[in-house]
């Protein structure tokens, strides 16, 4: 049975998983890691879906991150124990912390800044209950968080040791490791995560505080990081279903890429060298990470209904609901005959971006033979 | 009661909604175009919500133009009767068209080539029902449709008018409108609207064929247009409420701009001049449709809890939940003191984009001291 056939008479656009690209990429970094005894935690901001988690955490319910309490709230009534909720905490969210915490579930919050220490402990302090915070540290200035030689770093410390939250250690992101090309580029962007994290435990250690965890991670750094000393836990997300962008800094091929959009041909402007599709960035997403990048994919690469590109097709325009495809400035190649009706899966640029447009996947089962499967996503806050 | 007591301690990231001036803007167009004696039939694409429809159309349940069948379904299950599927149909979809005009509502479609003239023909005799069509004309290179002087217009139009479909008429959509600036510009376009629709009627009603419906618009060329002869209807969609596009090519101003997302500051990098609020492209959208404009204004340009706009804070950067505030490249202005914990409100760069991202509208309501109400919204196709 071809993807063609079980993908049948689905209406498009679709959101589609390749649930055997999927496990193929969940294991790859799984074995990657499993040399560095380091524990491997997930973010699931890039799927959210209960099934799709199962398939994602240790055991089916390992330790998670997640980008918002609506994450952390699905993920914990469906069993996951252990989730860190990985944007620098606002106070007015306290109440849903120490609320979903109260359920069992051992919620952890980051932050950077001695005001939201203080809320933190108070919050703890009233509730009885130590929230479990990391400090927030800045490895490469892309985003939140502290250097790790800043003297509040101790100062926030002390805040929440002695204030009634539980101090639990330091995280790190590099960001700005998804600009940069290459496995010696990202190597050196996971060796900044780690010598800026482990010099941030250290400089908590000598001020007599406990840092028990040490957290850093992107997908391109857990992929390339090649001494992890110190480090007790790795994160990382989009690399479950990949995408172009990934493929575009040569973490993944695009045959890696398990998520793609359905879509139908409904037109052609042929003089123009259009072919129009009933997927817009409604479907694909406005995301144009790849227009940056040495190949500029669009708004997605467009395959076959099998999956397997199509040259150099992408979706070069998008309005709400339509999508115009084109060969790639500069092509060679001649555009393929795709009459009306034609079912075609184009390939997102940021797979976080485009699955968010979905309630949710049509799954190509891993199991040869077995009929499409519909998991459900949920969005919101 | 001021706008921030009546958002009290609604969580964030969330939509909100101006209702004063959605009804403003509403009510602009409609007296723009009641001289012209033309019915106006909104684009519901960018609201996605009955309550938001109700007080869009002409009684409440006037002519209505859709992006998906999804919003067909919708609206027609909500009483409104005569809906334009106004995305070039797809055969694969007719029999879901069918099924909605079986339940009454007047739905038609749109098509450009001869294979969907022969898919809806074939459908509407197979059903006893002749689906009612517009044919699409390319006014302006933008994406879809036939010029109107296409020698495939009158044969489509006999393929549909004797094969058993209702002609209905011609349609075209201005889309180019958006990419030049000022009334002259839009006027302009509108005008090539009215000769190409006008053009394209006249070619059909010289083959013996019927056109009743000579349908136009775009929110640019709605509130431009000097002359509308021969035109029946005026389509436009994101006029209801406007965005930060609109505004960059002169259709509105900022303080026509109905939505917001409201955010909470979570951090600081002061050195950098960054402010961190916990709304990011999850919430604002990917959509940067102000980059190529006069002033980019970032994700969205910061407002007060109240709506007022904060000189030239925007937000430079977003991730997925993390949006980055500073002022604008070039600004004499100083970056204002937003503690953590302080509420803010982000106009879009497009409304369309950014209100798919939420699942429900926080309301303030036109009336005086009336309590924050909640709008649902749908989304899928």
């Amino acid at each position: 049975m071809t993807d063609a056939d079980r993908l049948g008479e689905l209406p498009t656009p679709q959101l589609v998983l390749d649930e055997a690209r999927m496990l193929r990429n969940v294991a790859r970094l799984r074995a990657r890691l499993a040399p560095h005894g380091v524990s491997l935690r997930p973010h699931l901001k890039t799927v959210k879906s209960v099934e799709v988690a199962r398939r994602v955490l240790a055991g089916g319910n390992g330790p998670a991150t997640v980008s918002t309490l609506q994450e952390a709230e699905v993920f914990a009534a469906a069993g996951i124990p252990d989730i860190l909720y990985a944007v620098g905490i606002a106070p007015g969210k306290l109440n849903r912390v120490l609320a979903l915490r109260a359920t069992g579930c051992d919620l952890s919050v980051i932050l950077d800044s001695r005001e939201q220490a203080e809320a933190v402990a108070a919050a703890s302090r009233a509730a009885g209950d130590p929230i479990p915070v990391l400090i927030e540290i800045d490895s490469d200035g892309h985003r939140a968080g502290l250097r790790p030689d800043d003297p509040a770093l101790p100062a926030i410390g002390r805040i929440l040791h002695a204030g009634g939250a539980a101090l639990r250690g330091v995280l790190t992101h590099a960001g700005e490791s998804y600009g940069v090309s290459g496995d010696e580029a990202h190597a050196a962007f996971a060796e900044r995560e780690r010598a800026a994290a482990v010099r941030a435990a250290e400089t908590l250690r000598a001020a007599g505080l406990p840092c028990p965890t040490v957290s850093v991670g992107s997908t391109p750094t857990a992929h390339a990081a090649r001494n992890l000393d110190g480090v007790t836990e790795v994160r990382a997300g989009v690399y479950v279903f990949f995408d172009l962008v990934m493929a575009g800094i040569g973490v993944c091929s695009t045959d890696d890429i398990a998520l793609s959009v359905l879509a139908t041909v409904i037109g052609h402007q042929r003089e123009r060298g259009w072919i129009l599709v009933d997927a817009g960035w409604m479907a694909m997403s406005r995301d144009r990470g790849t227009a940056t990048q040495a190949v500029d994919q669009g708004y997605g690469l467009v395959c076959d209904a099998e999956g397997r590109v199509l040259g150099d097709l992408v979706m070069s325009a998008a309005s709400q609901e339509h999508g115009t495809l084109s060969l790639r400035p500069g092509s060679t190649k001649v555009l393929p005959e795709l009459p009306v009706g034609t079912r075609l899966r184009i390939l997102p640029n940021h797979a976080c971006a485009t699955a968010a447009q979905f309630g949710d996947y049509a799954v190509l089962p891993a199991e040869a033979g077995a009929p499409l499967a519909r998991w459900s996503r949920f969005g919101g806050w």
